[in-house]
Formats: structure tokens, sequence, C-alpha cells
């Protein structure tokens, strides 16, 4: 088998077989395909796209390209969630402790924030003393002790998919459907897992801007999942606003800690429930999806999810003190108001530059190397539909450098569309549920 | 500039500047790209395609990585003949004398043999003694001394392609029209010619098997050479056999003695002269193609192209004995013919299986590291339209190892299409000619 030939049936639309797959992805873990061969097959496969036979047998060769967890010794379901990323998305801070908190196990690899979105590593980071680099070992024992373990990448968790993704993010290979797919999913299923809720983010704030092209996604997941035996859903999301009011690491901690003492209302308490609820039913501890959001609910209003919180960052090396004295986290030195330019309603804020915004202040990273400044961000006191008075704030930035403060001020103005009257439509949170009836 | 988005621009389809193409030749020539972004646009290019001046911005880019010779010093046209290749094609051995034997220049920068073709070098090679790898200063006292030198690429010529190529090979990128083109006329234009005749083959033993391939590259190749200011022209001509009866490098030097000699006949001898005659039309030196045809032949009937041949192979440091006494060239230890397995006529030959079977003798090579045989090789008894008898030979082996022998053999065997009938139609060995109207 030559690599030359395999890129060329890709190249010319043909579909690699499950031996040529594993070929290939087992050559180029090991150092012998080069990176360069692999990015011209990337980029066939970026254009050309992929069968679902071939997608599942690359899905399996990157999750068997290291280490998948084993978590038979847990006694009870095995669930997890995975968000593909947005602006101020932080779900995963409320959802992991309420699920967890019921009796479910929670095993959250996660990633960190890439471009304009943030990531569950930096927002968990910015907790003094957090530690989310734990051994696979380590992992185990946290998840055994409390239910939920919430951890980055480890080196023996695909390290194809490592490889292949450092690789797609310098050679214009990163949007494709069926790359990133095979690319979570195979991740996901390294941790050992029952039943998997995908949260597909859609909008402006999404990596997949079109409804069309996150359905496409969140099928092509799906699909992948039930192949491999597990029991997996997608709920598509809306990312056409940030999600909540707070957009930065320390500023998100603060709006869960809020969620999860029940004084959080609106989105994000919302779609938190929601997600909680599908994992507790494909977990089969509800019986429906209403039963799922009460059993959620409860788990918050009694206390028992912050509780479940507090255990996790005491047994992750945190300071469990910043549940009761949110004071404790990064605090920005400064902070300044964008006031809205005329009187009227919010009829759209462009995401992405509101996280852009965020970056721009030093929340975000434009180069993996960057590192980033936990204690910034936004917050956004008007969301779409609210009224709006000239001069009134539409926005808090909190900043420690002023050196891009203008610009960020800038791009917050111009991200806020404001109309005389109010929008007709309101997008849904949820839009959709894909593959409810592989349940 | 960044690199990634100039891969993703060409992934959509978008269209590059030529400032964009040129930071990327630039950089990539300077070792600062690396292999995996150029092999990730290059795929992009194979699959998106390019517009005319993003090619001639490519081309230009490449050509100016390296040298461009300057031959202003000689008096008269420059004019060269470049082929696409094809099996038993050895055009440039009767050609480059005979033009230069009028008083044109040739500068003539070269290739070798890949997968079923052979190459000029390759066949220069096989006489005793003779050096394609002069300097460029040589390259220059030669054609100044006898009007015609013919050497390889040197590390001054287009070094841009030289890199490109070799990873073109390995990443299935190859078959790109405009990366073909660019590959092609980079290197043309470096020698300082004025002019350029383009042999563009078709056929079943051509790198483009179908007309239309091959008459899209052709227009490539004369647009991109008119824009930049010299008069090229491309005759498609029929690779849907072999050309000549030989195939192997010594074995067709010695057929092109016979032209030269005034010997030869058939469609070696035919195609030589068309092409020597459009050299002189777009040189200047003749008026009319039938007047060039004309000069050509008087240059063989006089005897002046051979006795040119004999200076070239002098001055390059070869034994001209071999004029005289052909049997001074390599020679295979063993030969045993092919016969014909029905009475009939040829009806049609697999082209490329004979040029593998050469390959397969020992006289090509399946790796670029791979040494070649020069003395082995094949002569066709029998062409498209010949009578054949069973048992009657209709192509002789030259071997020297019998490791692969009855390989070869069937492969000859099967590439032979026999029929009761005398086929209806023979293909033209000239099917048209571009860009007659940009002369």
């Amino acid at each position: 088998m030559r690599v030359v030939d395999l890129i060329r049936k890709k190249r010319d639309a043909g579909e690699l077989t499950r031996e040529e797959i594993n070929f290939l992805i087992a050559g180029f873990t090991r150092g012998e395909i080069p990176d360069y061969q692999m990015a011209a097959w990337a980029m066939a496969v970026v254009l050309r796209g992929m069968t679902r036979a071939e997608l599942a047998a690359l899905t399996e060769a990157m999750l068997h390209s290291g280490e998948v967890l084993d978590l038979s010794s847990l006694r009870g379901p095995k669930v997890d969630k995975h968000s593909t990323g947005g602006v101020g998305d932080k779900t995963s801070l409320v959802i992991a402790p309420v699920v967890a908190a019921a009796g479910l196990y929670v095993p959250m690899i996660s990633g960190r924030g890439l471009g304009h979105t943030g990531g569950t590593l930096d927002k968990l980071e910015s907790i003094p003393g957090f530690n989310v680099n734990l051994s696979l070992a380590d992992f185990h024992r946290v998840l055994e002790t409390c239910g939920c373990a919430l951890i980055g990448q480890t080196p023996e968790i695909a390290p194809a998919d490592k490889s292949l993704y450092a690789l797609r993010d310098v050679t214009g290979t990163v949007e494709s459907p069926y790359l990133i797919c095979a690319s979570i999913m195979s991740k996901k299923l390294a941790e050992g897992i029952d039943a998997l809720v995908l949260d597909v983010k859609t909008g402006s704030g999404a990596f997949m801007k079109s409804e069309k092209d996150a359905a496409y996604l969140a099928e092509l997941m799906v699909e992948t999942g039930v192949r491999m035996g597990k029991k997996v859903i997608a709920l598509l999301t809306d990312m056409d606003q940030p999600l909540g009011r707070y957009v930065g690491s320390a500023l998100e901690i603060e709006e869960c800690v809020d969620v999860l003492r029940g004084e959080g209302a609106g989105d994000l308490r919302e779609l938190c429930l929601e997600l909680a609820a599908w994992m507790f039913y494909l977990g089969g501890t509800s019986k429906t999806i209403a039963a799922g959001k009460k059993l959620a609910e409860q788990m918050i209003s009694s206390g028992r999810a912050l509780e479940k919180f507090r255990e996790i960052i005491r047994l992750q090396g945190g300071n469990p003190r910043v549940l009761d004295d949110t004071r404790l986290l990064p605090q920005a030195k400064n902070k300044v108001d964008v006031a809205g330019t005329r009187s009227g309603y919010v009829a759209a804020i462009q995401c992405e530059q509101v996280g852009v915004a965020g970056m721009v202040l030093g929340g975000g990273r434009e180069k993996k190397e960057d590192s980033i400044d936990p204690a910034v961000g936004l917050l956004l006191h008007k969301k779409v539909g609210d009224a709006v008075k000239t001069g009134e704030p539409i926005c808090t930035l909190y900043y420690n450098s002023d050196s891009r403060l203008d610009e960020a001020r800038r791009l917050v103005e111009l991200s806020y569309r404001i109309e005389a009257a109010p929008p007709q439509r309101l997008r849904p949170l949820i839009h959709c549920v894909i593959g409810a009836n592989v349940v």
C-alpha cells in the first residue's frame, strides 16, 4: 500500500477502505507518514468529502490510536456532553455537577478556547489551584470518588487526533464536517461513556454559521456514535448571540455559580436544564425529558449540584471557597461601560465580534501559544429583544490593559444592531433535536 | 500575510493575487514555508484550478525563483522544443542537430524519464562519455560554439519547480494542468529563448490520455508563454502507439542516427520534420511551414545535421564514433522475439503497457532513485495497421537480466490488439496545432 495512491484515490472522489484508513492513521501516529502527505489527504477530504463508512473507519482508527478508558468498574451510567463551541458557552460547568449530583458518572475531557470562543479548561483554570492536567489514573480516581472529573486531552487519548488537529490548523483543513466529526467523536468515545449529548451551535457566534451545516455535522456525529454502540443525541442550539450575560473565564465561572445557586435565569439556565435532562434520559435515570428537567432543577434547588461542584474543585486541587466568595477569582483592575448609540430595541448581536472583543481584551488566543488573562471579559446588559435608551450601558468591559481597549469597545458597538421597533421574531434557544429516533 | 489564509482562499475557489503567489513561492524556495502547507495548497489547486492570471503569476514566480539565462550575446534566434513525454518519443535528438545545423540556437534543458516514459537525458547518457551535467557557463560555451547544447536542470534553474515537483510526486498533486504548465514553462522560459514549440502528446502512452485534457494543457502553455512575450505554438501529436520502432535509451539513439543519416522513414521522421519546421518558422528562418520542412529535409540529406550531432557529442564529452558504428553504444546481451498470437491486422497497441514493458526490462525507473540499463528495450516490428501472421515476430525484446522477462513479454502480448480486418480509421500523427493565430 502506498500513501500517494490513497491520496490520489481520495482526490479523485474515491472511497478508501477501512484497511486503507487504518494504514494511514496508524502510519501517521507512528510518525512514518509525513505531515505533507497527511496535509494533502486532508485537503482532498475537505474538498471531496467522505462516505459514512469512511467516516466510521476514520473515527475508529483515531479512537484506537490511543487508549480507550475502561470505566466498567464504575457502577452506573457514564454520560457526557460536548459542545461545538461558542461565545459565553459555559454549560459544562453547570451540567457536570448537576448530573453527577444525581448519581451519574460524567467523565469529561474538554478543550481550550480557540479563536473567538472560550474553552472549559481555560475557565476552570481561573479557579485558583484547579488542575485540569490530571493523569488518567488520577482522572479515574476523582471520577470514582465524586462522579465527575474535568480534564484536558492527555497524550494517551487519541494521539492521532492531536497531531492531525495541529496540522489541520495550519493547512486550511479545519472546515470539514467529516474531519470535525472524527476529531470530536474519537476523543469522546475514548472516555468510555455509554451516552453522549451533543450541543451543536449555530448562528453568528458558532463555527457552523448556517443551520444546514450545523445540522449536517450533528447528523454525522450522531450516526458515528450510534454505529459504535453509543446512545447519542444532538441538540442544535442558538449561538446567534452570546449565551448568558458574561464572556470571559472568571466572569463565566461567576455566572455558573449563580446558576448553581439557583439565582441565575434566562437562556443559560434553560439550556443547562435541557442538556442535563437529555443526559438523564439517555443515562436511563429519567423516563422523559420533562422528568429529567425536573430532576436537574431539584439538583440545583436542593444545593446538591453546588456541593458537587465544591467536591470536584477540591479533588482537583482548586480553592472551593470561590463558591462562597467569587471575589477570590481573578478580578480585572478596570471596567468601563459601552453605551447604546440610539434608543430602540436590540435587533441582533454579531456574536463572533463579541467573542473577538473578549479576545482583544486578552481573554482569548490568536495563536495556540498565547496565554490568556482569566480576569478580563464582558458583561452584556442587553440581549436581543431588550429595550435600550441612548447613553444607557449595553455592555461593561473588564480589562487589565488598555492597549486594545478602543478596538474592543468598537467591536462591541458595531456588534449591536439597535432598531426602532422590537424584533418581530426571536430565534429559539433550541432549534431542533437530531437523532431522537435512534435513542 | 499568513500562508494558511492563502491555502483557505484557494480551497474556497478564490483567486490568489500576484503578490500572494510570489509570497508563497518565494517563502517555499527559501525553505520558510513548510512542505505540509505547500502540499495542502497544491491539492487545493488540483481540485479548484487556477485563473489564467494566477497561472501567469505562478509561472513567473517559479521562473524567477532562480536564474534566467541571458543569451543576448548570441546573434540569431534561440528556439527550443518541449515534449510532454511518451514512449519512443526521441525527436529532440534529431531536431536539435537539424535546427542548429541551419544556424539557429537550440539551448535545450531536458528531463529524465519518469514512469513508463523515456527521457532525453537518459538517452544521451547511453552515448559513452556524454555529459549532460554541464555548468551553466559550459552550457553557454557549447551553445555558442556549435549552436546547440543539451543538459539537465541545474540547481540555478527554477529551484522552486524542483522542490515543488518532488513534493507533488509524493502527494498526489501531479495531475493538474496548471501545475504541469507552470512547471514546464518556468523551466523553458529560464532558457532565455525567443520561441518554443510544444509537442503535447495524447493517447494511451501519454500522461494526458484524452485529447480534451491534452488540448487544455496545450492552450494553457501557449497562453502563458505568449503572455511572457515569447512565440509559442503547440502541436497535439499522437501517442496512442509508440513513436518510431525502438524503445530504450541506446536503441533510440540508434534510430535517431538512422533518421539523421536520411535512412529512417515513418512517423518519427515525419514528426521531426514537422516540429523542426515550426521551429524554423517561429525563429523567422522560414516563411512557411512547407519551407521549414524542406529546410529540415535538406539539413538531413546534406549530412549537415549528422555532422552537427557529431559536434555536440564531441563538445559534451561523448564518443562521436557511435555515429559511424552504433555497436559502440551499450548492447544488450540477449534478445527474444514476441510472436503474434493470431493472424490479422494490428488494431491498437496499448502504448503505456509497452512503456512499462521497457521499464520492467530495466530501461525505466519505478522510483526516482532507480538507475536504468541503457542497453535494454524493444523493437516493434508491427505498428497499428500492419498485417500480422500467427507466430510472426511482432516485437523483439532486448534484455540483460531475465528476472522480469516473462512479465515484459506478457505486457507486450497483451498490449497488441490484433483483429481480422484492417482498422477502418488510423489516428493522424498530428491532431492539431494550437496557438497558430498568436504567432
